[in-house]
């Protein structure tokens, strides 16, 4: 259903109940790393693609919410953000789609690799919901899961409306080299390491 | 009160009103970058002035609901967005900051820059507040007008409350640099053109 061609391994968990305010933190700036590419999406491509702008908007907010809640639990446990850390997977990602970037729309590799970033943090959230040590902490994923899952279906949709049987043939091929990127970082408390 | 040392020329506003679909395109841009700057700007200095962090997601919010409004008008008038184009009062203002970056800290410097855009926005939609033909967009600027003013007070006081009497001398500095930056313009159609 998320496209993901490849589970993560669940002992991921272990290495990112080791150190929560690590995740946390990292957790933290994917959420605002999140909104700000969706407002640099809508603002890019919103003229050719007008469709996509209510949407991104809504998610932009949405994205800073969750940076807020996500927040809140760091500074409950006494922890504070740090400076961004570049993040390996997102950026081998791009790199993976940018290969052959002729053979797809700048647009639409721009949403499917949205999608798949969605997707690969739903199936991480998934599992910190269902392993981590505190209730409270798989009750925070088990909803933030959900909302992964809804914006996997949101970047997915919006992709294939426009793009159509070239989005379904183009997320298969993106699809293996996310494979390819997430199986080759290793296992920290980050939420794509 | 806005720390404005130079007046915008008033004939600003007929380059303006000549192409409006070319204002509002420019415009809609500013709020979405204002957006995202706001949440870059969160993100790299929450950690060390967490006090920031409430504040500026919330303008963020506010300024993407701003895009969303500006967008409706361009919307309205049959108009569509363009790509960004870059913003010369901007990058100009940044520059001239970065001259002497070692008198005061980063965080600082952006928090005032954004003070100073904010008021030079203000300051060009109560002119456009008060001299437009269209009595609706007159209404629509003096709204935004307000809500610019507002966010120059949350600059300025969150640069001041950290950085105290050093926050009101640099200001000093940066204003003028500010309105050399603007003087030098030549007026266009654009927000800060």
């Amino acid at each position: 259903m998320l496209s993901l061609l490849e589970p993560t391994d669940p002992s991921w968990v272990q290495a990112a109940e080791a150190d929560l305010d690590g995740l946390l933190r990292d957790h933290a700036h994917c959420e605002l790393k999140a909104a700000q590419s969706a407002l640099g999406l809508l603002g890019r491509f919103g003229g050719e693609a007008p469709e996509i702008i209510e949407p991104l908007v809504a998610l932009a907010r949405e994205e800073a919410q969750h940076f807020e809640q996500v927040h809140a639990e760091l500074a409950q446990r006494g922890a504070e953000l740090t400076s961004p850390a570049s993040d390996p997977y997102v950026q081998g990602l791009r790199r993976a789609a940018r290969e052959d970037h002729r053979e797809a729309p700048v647009l639409l590799d721009r949403l499917l690799v949205c999608a798949l970033i969605e997707a690969r943090s739903c199936e991480r959230f998934k599992l910190l919901s269902e392993r981590l040590g505190s209730e409270r902490l798989r009750d925070f994923y088990r909803g933030l899961m959900a909302s992964e899952a809804r914006h996997y279906g949101l970047f997915r949709g919006l992709a294939e409306a426009r793009f159509g049987a070239l989005a379904r043939e183009r997320l298969g091929v993106l699809a293996a080299r996310e494979a390819a990127v997430a199986a080759h970082l290793p296992l920290g408390p980050t939420v794509h390491g």
